[in-house]
């Protein structure tokens, strides 16, 4: 790629530069709504805690909606990659997969999306964003435990069985709000993991 | 019961009153819930919506977090005895019996819970109120799975598949949130309805 001139190579470390601040405030964001809620949750406190000055933040992301529904996709992203990461070469182990599906319901990005969804639910503004960003999440999750289980959708019952497991899967997310429910969930995962081997074959 | 005297007459009639308005307000309570959301939801919006005057209101509930707890215990338990009314015989079909679990997860009371969930695990004051309703209810609903599916807890996994399916229901109902769930909810469950009576037997 001859002819970088001097102009040219300035502006690299610049983007550099914006993409980080970028990302520091997108992982601000979630830790501040999975910390406070939505109530809780403004741009001048995303900022703060990110380090970076409230006019850099709103030249990222203009409205409220914009950094929050940005935030939570980027970071559902992050964590697919991860997931796919964790098994490189497909998965031997259908239980380990059941496993790390449900992990991704139980951390700190699960917490947020809960609190950006309960919001959207009562907030017109909010409402149409949260739905198009759950719906393209979703999809892109169910993709992911298709690959991993190896799971036939052209047999019958196959696409309903998986999406009945990451059905469940958010909801023992929901049983891990309030209190640590680790002990039950992993009783849970392995029997359910058992059904889902019998039913994949 | 000979002796009622006149004291005691007029005393029942003011009693009703007294319990008619209570469940006015409880009920009133869950609506405001699940419509406005926790930060939406105060005493005195409960009691104008419910026509009773504030000071009423805060006779029966002293404080915000009595009333709610108290709203989402109240209609929780109104729900159970409405399940089980449904299989006075006990139940012959199971699909039948998830669908009606299921369907506790998908209206106002489910998205009432969930606002006082999601709040709670932010909020000091409510958290351990609402961690030790939410346990109650929660075995409640177990007891009643348990009792109309026909499971045999002493079978190993019986105990886990109940769980997992009470853990789905949750998370169709989370679903539900956004938009309507009902034609995907409906295939899931028949699928995991099937699955169920493999493993019960």
């Amino acid at each position: 790629m001859g002819g970088v001139n001097t102009v040219e190579r300035e502006r690299v470390p610049k983007q550099d530069r914006s993409r980080a601040t970028r990302q520091r405030l997108l992982q601000a964001a979630v830790a501040c709504l999975a910390d406070h809620g939505w109530a809780g949750s403004t741009v001048l406190v995303v900022a703060e805690r990110a380090g970076v000055s409230r006019g850099a933040a709103q030249h990222h992301f203009p409205t409220r909606e914009d950094l929050f529904t940005a935030a939570v996709e980027y970071v559902a992203e992050e964590r697919s990659t991860a997931l796919r990461a964790l098994f490189p070469h497909g998965a031997a182990d259908r239980r380990a997969v059941v496993a790390a599906l449900v992990d991704l319901y139980t951390g700190p990005l699960f917490r947020a999306a809960l609190h950006l969804w309960v919001a959207a639910s009562n907030e017109e503004q909010l409402r149409p964003r949260v739905t198009e960003l759950e719906a393209r999440v979703g999809r892109e999750t169910h993709r992911i435990a298709v690959d991993l289980l190896r799971a036939d959708e052209r047999r019958p019952g196959v696409r309903e069985t998986v999406q009945g497991l990451l059905d469940m899967a958010r909801g023992l997310g929901l049983a891990n709000l309030l209190t640590d429910d680790a002990a039950r969930r992993e009783r849970v995962v392995a029997q359910w993991a058992a059904l889902l081997e019998e039913t994949l074959g």
